[in-house]
């Protein structure tokens, strides 16, 4: 028999999903986090959904500060182009978001996809679903973490290229995600960006459709 | 004060995500799945990460037969020529494999990216965040649905633009996944592909890296 979830578990779910946040980098404490701790996110990483159980994932562990230091130029480069896609008070306060937390959070992870040489079962039509399982990889860890009580941050302001040369990654890997992982203080109440007005929760009306688009 | 999650929920957590499985269509049962427990697993999706908080997703909740039978179309179209991808014993082996639940599912939903006129903070190096986003959507919806003892399969094989055709989809809408959803008699005790020799488990090892690919 499978096992079944209790109402209690299910709820417990829907926290942890309610309560998970993105952590930028002025929110990691100095508590370390063990390998143990590590294997238990990239455990759950591992169990994710992939079509054709095709794995394509690859993690690259981070606690060397010389590669976090490369990664870091990266986003000071990307970020100062990021911002000048925003004009007037929007980029005055893109400029004083903190948007990672490369160097303060103990630990780094870059997650890469790495394309199958062969077909892959469920890929022929959608070639984007071998790097779409890597991306359910992430989230399966991101909520691990959150369970766990350690914050996860997503920095996607970065140059993929220059990030794989820091890692010495081949050619093939294509990078999908770079994770910031470390304990926090404090997880906010709300994302951060609803909380600074950055942005507004769209309501189910705006994203929810029944049989179609009419 | 945030929240703490105990041992035991984490250990929840770490159950839901090694038990869910891709349900196909020969295990969706006929227990009706009512629209609050559709809400249910909408609200976890749209309480995903999402590159600079732009919530990019959409949601197509498809009861209609109609509906289900055009993309089944799709779905037979796609599958023949995927099937020619692989030869010999793989292509038998492919051939005898049920890959979908379109219309034994009660439920289908389909999920697509919309994306922004504007710039979003975030997905200014890497556009395809955006995308990820929405595949964060769906991985939150997947383990909700299994922590409510639900099966959710992942439909790939399929010409995304027979999809959108099918739905009204406006012309920039993307779509990322199309999922059937139903509640079953049993979950598979591994994933069906690692059952049937299709593909072996990738050992920890050939996938995680320290510190670079050296």
């Amino acid at each position: 028999m499978s096992r079944i979830f209790s109402d209690n578990e299910s709820q417990t779910l829907a926290d942890i999903i309610r309560l998970r946040r993105d952590v930028r980098g002025n929110r990691f404490n100095d508590k370390p986090v063990s390998d143990t701790t590590i294997d238990t996110l990239l455990n759950a990483a591992m169990l994710a959904p992939s079509v054709g159980y095709s794995q394509p994932w690859q993690f690259v562990v981070i606690r060397d500060s010389n590669i976090k230091q490369a990664v870091q130029q990266t986003f000071v480069t990307a970020n100062a182009l990021g911002s000048q896609q925003f004009t007037g008070d929007k980029r005055a306060q893109y400029d004083a978001l903190k948007l990672e937390g490369i160097l303060e959070a103990p630990v780094n992870l870059a997650v890469f996809y790495q394309p199958s040489e062969t077909a892959v079962l469920g890929q022929t039509s959608m070639p984007e679903m071998g790097k779409f399982s890597v991306v359910c990889a992430i989230q399966n860890l991101w909520l691990m973490a959150r369970s766990l009580n350690i914050g996860v941050g997503w920095v996607s302001i970065l140059d993929p290229l220059k990030v794989k040369q820091a890692l010495n990654a081949p050619e093939s890997a294509e990078l999908i995600g770079y994770l910031c992982i470390g304990y926090v203080d404090e997880f906010l109440a709300e994302p951060e960006l609803k909380q600074k007005g950055w942005q507004k929760t769209k309501s189910p009306a705006e994203v929810i459709f029944k049989d179609g688009f009419n």
